[in-house]
């Protein structure tokens, strides 16, 4: 297959070119009814925001250009099948799960996953047991260990799926996660992988290997994370015939839009072929810059960090800012400068595959915001240990959860009630509280500790009160 | 609240001055990492395709300019409460079934509602009872009869909620909705309605009446169908306290994704804006310019649909063509026009609220194409009439079809089996088969004829087979 083509976008083009006036939907007529104030960002894009009409396909039925271009995305990640998904990675790992999983079936689930994976259990109403990652030295959750899998499934040998994140929020992607595959698929588990950071890991070394190579069964990612897709554009991608693809297209009908937006369909059409074009000689042009950037901010005295434990993702950097992480991104902030996000620790930037990236005018900016800092300072504490219980299950099941009512109640008297809703630090997104957990007293400090250091949270409430389930004290 | 405003529209052009270079997702950095194929198109947009970052607020938990924007879109709506939908009128949708109606709940339910309401009916887990619409001169489904909601509530005494579609695809608004809802209510019945087409029904007479204002709790619309809103992005709204905020905002983040697209929320903030803009006197300057493209396409020998049963959207043509109607839509394509949807006997096409509208240079193309026709040729056989069955429930509970296996059988062997998963004519995406009806000689009578006039369907295969329930015979 020629990956040059882009036969969805190209297919946008013709239809300007053919229609004389839409008496169709969006309103906005392609672009002619439009307030005045936003034709400048939206004119040309309001071109191609069109809807099923004639040559144009459907994505819930394609038989062409919708049809060709998922064919050459299947293509270029070799993959069984692979579609667009305009709702994000959400909706690929709600998908996911839903189609893979039946009520009550036991999976193993990775415990530093994005909310939507936990959403997905509910969903799908299966019971979960979840694995602890694994912490590098710099406290960053990295992944999870094959022996805590081992475990895993000799006490729970009757468990359906193993359901991992891969690479974790800042590119780590842990070492051991080819062995864990291999092992979960001889005792017989489907494998399914929320791969939002590594839509990219098809390219060869330095970046890390995909698991689409892996053996998993079926993986999601973010084309929009660090391809250049428009944001909500994702891909999903089935690898085994043990994925009922019926079901998938069904749960995918489900639970996105009847009225995808063509703008993120040719976008993801149009990322594929970008990545398609880099070649092992435009990679090594494109590192030169990236570790051009990396130099010149080691240089200014800040330390990027390195584990051991994980390959790394190239395209990302995490400065080191050792209980200064929120304060040098809101220095940075001040300065025009966005990082990806910041946790106590560590400031993440995430950089561009290919493109513009004027590294000798950016790095003056950067050495100006760190003059302000003490880099590595070390700081008291360590960051919660998720690995200090390695396997958990909620307390009570996601359908006896259903029938109970919930209360707000403020932090200080959480300890020991069970958690009704998740509470997320965000970015990551990555739960620090499930639904259905018993609060513990580490639960409360770490999420003090966070607070305290100036972390958002999703779920905890502005005045710090959280829900947790009304409960007669004796039914637990 | 000053109308005029768009904060998180501004927000984003001050990102964009603010910011040197992105280190963020999404991967194409404001557009400077993307391909220069789609360059022309994407550049602009992309600019403002940003994340959560600083000063942009967030979706999920607004605090600061999506919470003005929600506010004004709020005030101008007059609700309790409004939001920015990403996934379009079909996450409005599951979201309004879902947190308003729990497992087991008896629901009544218009029949002729969009296949996403039948999506959420089983998501919840609740038990329908379908009200058959009447359809008026035309074969049209237009709305049911508030005798059918009485009947139906006598003999369901239960139930807890009422779901509506208002208008129907066409544009029509049946007349007796405001006292449908009002005796509903009086029962005690929650009612939610998918206003999917109405999202302009606030602008007053000729405009049909919304249901905004007919004292529904929960309604929800597409501002991307009739306002000039990016593809995907809709509206929803809350009118009362039996709503429950809590559960519909963990339902909104549940089944959206996690990074919502700036653009498709600018440009509800922007939609939002343009139609406050329109006051009397510029509607009827827009009036003006829509009545002269009817009198065009009636002076052609084109007669246009009116029912004396609904009040009609004025932004809607409904061409009669009878037995002609996917024809008629084929020749127009050719012709570079693309109508919205076309049904057996007719085409529709939507008209622009505001913004450039060439009617004199648009009407001779119509005039070209109208001449291979011969209009309003009478037809023999009446469209399938769904008031045959005014009321009726699936054969089999969603639980229970839950445990069944499907099978693929071939269409003529289908008379008498219960379906397994919904077909649906598309446009408009209202289900022929419900997943759980028996199939009749009536539905598959249906199915052939509009295969014959060339209608297309999702859920039946390209060789006309279509899902069933395995069973033995016995158990029904």
């Amino acid at each position: 297959m020629n990956q040059k083509e882009t036969p969805l976008f190209d297919a946008l083009i013709e239809y300007g070119k053919k229609q004389i006036y839409s008496f169709h939907v969006p309103g906005h007529k392609d672009g002619v009814t439009f307030p005045e104030r936003g034709e400048a960002r939206f004119h040309e894009i309001l071109k191609i925001d069109a809807t099923e009409v004639h040559g144009l396909d459907d994505l819930y039925d394609p038989t062409d250009v919708i049809l060709s271009a998922q064919e050459l995305l299947s293509d270029l990640y070799k993959t069984k099948k692979s579609y667009f998904l305009v709702n994000g990675t959400t909706v690929g790992n709600l998908v996911m799960v839903l189609s893979a999983c039946r009520p009550h079936d036991k999976v193993l689930v990775q415990r530093n996953s994005h909310k939507s994976i936990f959403n997905a259990l509910k969903m799908a109403r299966v019971n979960p047991v979840f694995i602890a990652p694994e912490s590098g030295r710099s406290g960053i959750p990295i992944g999870i260990k094959r022996e805590t899998v081992r475990d895993a499934l000799e006490q729970h040998p009757d468990a359906k799926a193993l359901i991992l994140t891969y690479p974790n929020y800042y590119g780590m992607a842990k070492k051991d996660y080819e062995e864990i595959i291999r092992y979960a698929k001889e005792k017989g588990l489907l494998v399914l992988v929320d791969e939002a950071h590594g839509a990219h890991f098809i390219m060869g070394s330095p970046v890390p290997k995909s698991t689409l190579s892996m053996g998993a069964d079926i993986v999601v990612q973010s084309a929009h994370k660090t391809l250049p897709a428009m944001t909500m554009g994702s891909y999903l991608h089935i690898l085994s015939q043990r994925i009922d693809i019926e079901k998938v297209e069904e749960y995918l009908e489900r639970l996105q839009t009847s009225s995808p937006s063509y703008p993120i369909m040719a976008s993801l059409d149009l990322a594929r072929a970008h990545l398609a074009s880099i070649d092992r000689e435009k990679l090594q042009s494109i590192l030169k810059d990236i570790d051009a950037f990396k130099l010149g901010i080691m240089e200014k005295g800040f330390d990027c960090v390195e584990e051991d434990l994980a390959d790394q993702d190239p395209f990302k950097v995490i400065l080191r800012a050792d209980g200064q992480g929120f304060h040098l991104q809101e220095a940075l902030f001040s300065a025009g400068l966005y990082p990806e996000m910041a946790d106590r620790d560590h400031v993440l930037l995430t950089l561009p595959i290919g493109g513009r990236f004027p590294v000798k005018e950016i790095l003056p900016v950067f050495e100006k915001v760190f003059g302000h800092f003490n880099p590595n300072r070390l700081v008291e504490g360590v960051p919660y240990d998720l690995q200090s219980q390695p396997m958990t299950t909620p307390v009570i099941s996601y359908e006896a959860s259903e029938r109970l009512e919930k209360e707000l109640i403020p932090l200080q008297q959480a300890e020991g009630r069970i958690a009704a809703k998740m509470v997320i630090p965000y970015p990551p997104g990555v739960p620090l509280l499930l639904d259905g957990e018993r609060i513990t007293d580490d639960h409360l400090d770490h999420m003090k500790a966070l607070l305290d250091a100036g972390a958002r949270f999703h779920g905890l409430n502005g005045d710090h009160s959280l829900w947790v389930y009304k409960m007669n004290k004796t039914v637990m």
